[in-house]
């Protein structure tokens, strides 16, 4: 960690500066602490890059530079996807992320992103803030020695750019697309060739016909990657990821020898920041939609029923594997599940109804 | 204002705390700020006074207590509806109520709260933080010298409680029904005989015949008031309310007196409490709706398409006379239409599907 402790530039005098190395520190001490901190994207990247962004300053704000934070972006420090071991090991203090990119050390993570057909993005923060997700969270991270904070959610995402109509199960047949997270797993098993390109990669891909088709996030974020140059066909929405949550992650020591002040202000930054995360995707997206439509010529489909059945069907046949994996992500599973059922239950009577009305008056 | 200033009392010896009163004081002096917090609501009703007091204690909490907020609920510093003239003339620095509260002193905070077929709960916080919203609404409360923020929503809240069902417009003639905000306008003009009882009387209104039908929240706080045990028939979603805001109002010079990290804590404080209040609400409205239904034997309806459209029909007309009202309510109301008309074509083609085939597959 690079840390350095010093005296408050509005120090006192000389002579308590100069006592500060060999004696104990008097009451007006302020220690001043540095943090770094990671992130798997671009630091001004939409949504995500601007939000960890904003979680940095309103730590080093709140705390009138008593705990600076410093972001950097990805392969500024460590490239994309080291960004957890870095927090893992103390090179760096915290990271913004979301939480399946590290499914490679911990299985049950993937429910605290998102799952096909899961949790929406005001559910997901219900789950862990009151229905006991966090603290599951919590054990699955205590054995990394670092905290997970729920840092907003980019909102039901988009099915994804398709170069060719998908009308039926056999449209999947071969189909070579770019998808993330265990829907990939979902359109492997009814036959299409998935692959998990970095963003980066994702348009030129497409445009060289090396895939046929690719999602990346929704409207806002797909209509700045120019994902409507090289496909006709939108399907709204996607299926995998109805609320994927984004995450910061700080490493229990550098969040322990924190004052308790300081360590409410890290916990709150990140809280204000979540909201106001999932109010800038949703603002953006809903505003970047008619352009692709009516400048960009986009033409919007969504799955068939026929194929959202057999998406469904297979999605629990993933997911029961999922739960057998190890004895924490059984429990993950079945305490996500539990709420998932309640939780559709009540929207189906709900937001569904409430939305469809809307739509029928307006 | 009832505020002290004082030296911390970490302060670093005699000299320094006996020049305080008359000398400029040294640059580690702290001050220490009191603040007090009305509000509408019990200090503990769920949903609300909770995290009416989640907004205390953090700014507490982050300030390590540089600035502590006492809050003080209903009628216990001043009668509920006169939080906002407490605040506005400095008895108070800072409330936790919902905008239209306050509509008898300007029109346009109706639309800051919620309008029938109006922003959802997500859509709302997408408008005020980047679609223009806190501007207009920074322009309605500055002639008032108050600032608001942005505190979080109920969700979408319920359409309330009959005791006979309501099968035709008919069935809306005389009608006494207990309902808040525009809504009760649109059901008047359809024949309602409509009252906004205060929400200890709803109940007992309720029991007596007083009235025939109420509407409080969401399963959650009508579980909480029995009103199962009063009518039948629980209409879902509500018209109404799709998605009510809640405020936290400011006194501006309360809040200029503080240094800048304290500004910000305040803000924040807010804004993470903005985030935790509709994770509240929606996690406990979830796990409260099968009780009333497997417990209570209530009946769940939902208004007819007949019914919605004529809501729909008498609800444009409302919202033109409020238009009409005044200049800035007029330019408030365009600002809004235009996003919520984006809004709704957005939903109808994502959350609406979404939730729909989600719906299917679960």
């Amino acid at each position: 960690m690079r840390r350095r402790n010093f005296m408050s530039t509005a120090a006192v005098g000389a002579a308590a500066t100069g006592a500060a190395s060999t004696l104990a520190a008097p009451a007006i001490a302020q220690d001043r602490t540095e943090w770094t901190m990671v992130a798997p994207w671009p630091k001004n990247a939409p949504g995500v890059g601007v939000n960890a962004q904003r979680v940095a300053d309103r730590i080093t704000e709140m705390s009138d530079g008593r705990l600076t934070v410093t972001l950097y972006g990805a392969g500024e420090l460590v490239p994309p996807f080291e960004s957890f071991d870095a927090v893992q090991s103390g090179n760096a203090d915290l990271l913004h992320a979301t939480p399946y990119y590290w499914v490679g050390k911990a299985r049950a993570l993937n429910y605290f992103t998102t799952i096909p057909f899961g949790l929406t993005a005001t559910e997901l923060p219900a789950w862990l803030y009151f229905g006991g997700g966090q603290a599951l969270w919590d054990e699955v991270y205590a054995e990394f020695g670092v905290k997970g904070f729920y840092a907003g959610s980019s909102g039901l995402q988009a099915g994804g750019w398709f170069r060719n109509e998908i009308n039926t199960l056999d449209d999947l047949q071969g189909l070579k697309i770019r998808i993330a997270g265990l829907g990939g797993e979902v359109l492997r098993r009814l036959g299409a060739a998935v692959t998990l390109l970095p963003p980066g990669e994702i348009f030129a891909a497409m445009q060289s016909g090396a895939v046929d088709a690719a999602e990346w996030v929704g409207p806002w974020n797909d209509l700045a990657f120019g994902l409507y140059r090289v496909a006709s066909y939108y399907y709204l929405p996607a299926f995998h990821e109805p609320g994927p949550g984004l995450e910061v992650v700080v490493n229990q020591e550098s969040l322990a020898a924190l004052p308790n002040d300081l360590q409410k202000i890290v916990q709150y930054a990140v809280s204000s920041v979540a909201n106001e995360t999932l109010a800038d995707f949703t603002y953006h997206n809903i505003v970047s939609l008619d352009p692709l439509i009516e400048e960009h010529g986009v033409e919007i489909r969504q799955f068939s029923d026929e194929i959202v059945q057999e998406l469904g069907r297979v999605t629990a046949e993933v997911m029961e594997e999922e739960a057998a994996a190890d004895e924490l992500t059984g429990r993950v599973h079945a305490a996500y599940m539990d709420f998932l059922q309640k939780a559709a239950a009540y929207s189906a009577r709900m937001e569904q109804v409430g939305l469809s009305q809307r739509s029928a008056v307006l």
